[in-house]
């Protein structure tokens, strides 16, 4: 028999969504009448812009056709769309971006998830605790870390708690690491790095030598003019930083499935014997080897959301969303809770009240409530005593959920 | 500096098609007149099919109003369409493939450079020599070879090697290995396995532990109902084989980017320690933790395949290239020159003349009929004095190449 990658082993494996999948079922089965209201996978649930619809249709039409018929595309993306992108999401902020330092894929899932392939297997990695999983389980599987503890925290990874104690601001790592994944606005606690705090990551990695992996899927719900869009904003960040961007909480793409990922060409690596390596070549030859680009018809989709329509269009889904979160962080406000978030992100994260585990919490929400959430420990040891509620339903079950919370929860 | 994975830097740098690239382009700015036809890239060039199209503007209409809308879809992609496949292409051959079995993907190319990451980092891997680079490049990145030699092989891989000489059969490999990629319909060479030849493979592998990576993403060429179109219609396949299917040569779905992979679920590997581990669990972490399947539209479109119309629509492209594969093996032929494959593969493998290396022949070819095809040297030192052209281009221009080479080309 062959031998197995037995790192894969080490990742626990009651997954969080997959629990919570067999506690609603479970409750759904005892209740068969009871109403059950989602609010815990971050999936958007409004159609994708008229303009993207009209894209896509033109697009589909000239795969129809052998004169406009398209096969294999630009590995890295059509330059229509990287193009496009260095001019709305870049040039717009004053960020020189070139579109060879563009890669178009199928998701920030993906591409957050293999980016670590790039780096030496030895690699020592820092992680905001909550984090979102892919960046741990990705690092476990390719080996860089011992087996988990029994509170769930791995040997060899850099935990940077991030709390309310510490207005959820990840500390500086406090010893030497490869890379740093950074999501903001963060999934899940819904928390912003302003310029000076993002300035304070760009300074040290240019001391310390780190790469920032920096998860800006949620960047188009940012308000305050003071957060930046993109981690580029900040002076000396294209030596040190690896952007990740998405369709999919933009502009509706989860199931449409577009991204990208912005890999600077002064960003170097280096080997064990001191020489310096571009990362955005070894990227290029990664995506180039095991990846083939995403269909050409959902590119055609995706430059449409730079359109003047679509900009309007998509700020318009922003704004919707937004305003669920409003309705979401003052009626939880008003149940007596604790909450933060949801001002600068799609995420609502809440204290659980004293005595409540993260667990505890959600049980009570799906028993008193019928609503589902998602508990805050299944992002890590520190998201213990959070829940994470998101802003992503239809407008009828966020005020649904809301009004069942506020009438029914118990103290 | 961030460490990088060294591995990358002993990947050799000037990639096949580039030198094509530039020795194209280089000729062309020599030769502005000159009318140059591609047969070098195995990409195809007729529409998809009207009952794909309909079926993705279907999609893409659902997209577009909240009640139909699909945000995240299942990891390994939807139930219409491995249900479709379970039954369309494995039991209408009497093979049982349950619908999870089936990963669905955005492209075989992923999949068969991605799988590696399931095996320990320690495997040995065994390949075909020519060979399809991305089985040999995936492994090089994840450290399982030495630095390649001066004839580009790796230290640590068993080559298989497959010329005239053996009728381009494998032979089975002379040491233990974990792991052996075999691509039949076969790119480069254009040969095949019959029932026989693969039963010796399956045997093998269950005699020795070794698991096989079968890609069959070709199989809708087979015509001779001697050669299998999976390798689960060999008996005890199951235990021993994944295989790589694709939509991209059948349906013509290479910028369309859809493709599946099957895992079955008595197929173990085990770890140092002994213990038997489920491949099929492994894949499914590994996908869906690194994966987001593949665009609800882009689904939709390759079930429409499996419609009857579909798969009237299906055959009649695949009659098309096949005819061009014809014109070109039987051209060649009336060329002098002595020619393999294009029966049951659209590509065609030719003996380059005595004297003439693989990039000699290349530069004759483009020089005396401005015509690009592929040097066989570029898949592999057993590749060395041929050369493959491909059956996915126009009838005219296909045409045009043959009538271009057998009036123009020097003996």
């Amino acid at each position: 028999m062959a031998n197995v990658n037995e790192h894969y082993l080490k990742l626990k494996s009651s997954y969080l969504f997959s629990e919570i999948a067999r506690r609603v079922g479970e409750f759904q089965t005892a209740h068969p009448d009871a109403r059950i209201v989602r609010l815990g996978i971050g999936d958007v649930t409004q159609p994708l812009p008229p303009s993207v619809i009209r894209a896509l249709h033109e697009a589909v039409d000239e795969m129809a056709r052998a004169e406009t018929f398209r096969g294999y595309g630009p590995e890295t993306g059509y330059d229509f769309l990287t193009a496009l992108i260095a001019k709305h999401d870049y040039d717009t902020r004053g960020v020189a971006i070139a579109p060879d330092e563009i890669f178009v894929s199928d998701g920030s899932k993906s591409d957050s998830g293999n980016i670590q392939e790039i780096f030496a297997a030895d690699a020592v990695v820092a992680l905001t605790d909550p984090v979102y999983p892919v960046y741990l389980d990705s690092n476990v599987m390719a080996g860089r870390t011992g087996s988990a503890d029994d509170r769930g925290r791995y040997p060899r990874v850099v935990y940077l708690p991030c709390t309310a104690d510490n207005g959820f601001q990840p500390p500086l790592p406090d010893r030497p690491v490869d890379m740093v994944y950074l999501c903001y606005p963060n999934n899940p606690t819904g928390s912003v790095l302003n310029r000076t705090q993002l300035k304070t990551w760009v300074d040290w990695a240019r001391q310390s030598g780190a790469v920032l992996l920096f998860d800006a899927a949620y960047e188009a719900y940012v308000r305050d003019p003071e957060i930046p869009h993109s981690i580029y904003e900040v002076e000396g960040a294209r030596a040190v930083a690896i952007e990740f961007r998405s369709f999919s909480k933009s502009a509706g793409f989860t199931g449409t499935r577009c991204a990208f990922t912005v890999v600077p060409k002064e960003l170097m690596g280096r080997t064990a014997g001191g020489e310096r390596v571009s990362l955005n070549a070894l990227w290029f030859r990664r995506q180039s080897t095991k990846f083939n680009s995403v269909p050409y018809i959902i590119q055609k989709g995706a430059a449409a959301v730079y359109t003047h329509e679509g900009q309007r269009e998509v700020r318009a889904l922003v704004d919707f969303y937004m305003e669920n979160a409003r309705i979401i962080r003052t009626g939880m406000q008003a149940a007596g809770l604790t909450v933060y978030g949801g001002r600068n992100a799609p995420y609502i994260w809440i204290k659980t009240p004293p005595g409540q585990s993260s667990w505890d919490f959600f049980d009570k929400l799906l028993r008193e409530a019928h609503v589902v959430g998602t508990p805050g420990s299944g992002f890590g040891p520190s998201g213990e005593g959070y829940f994470r509620l998101t802003a992503f339903g239809s407008r009828a079950h966020t005020e649904e959920a809301i009004a069942r919370i506020t009438s029914r929860l118990t103290r």
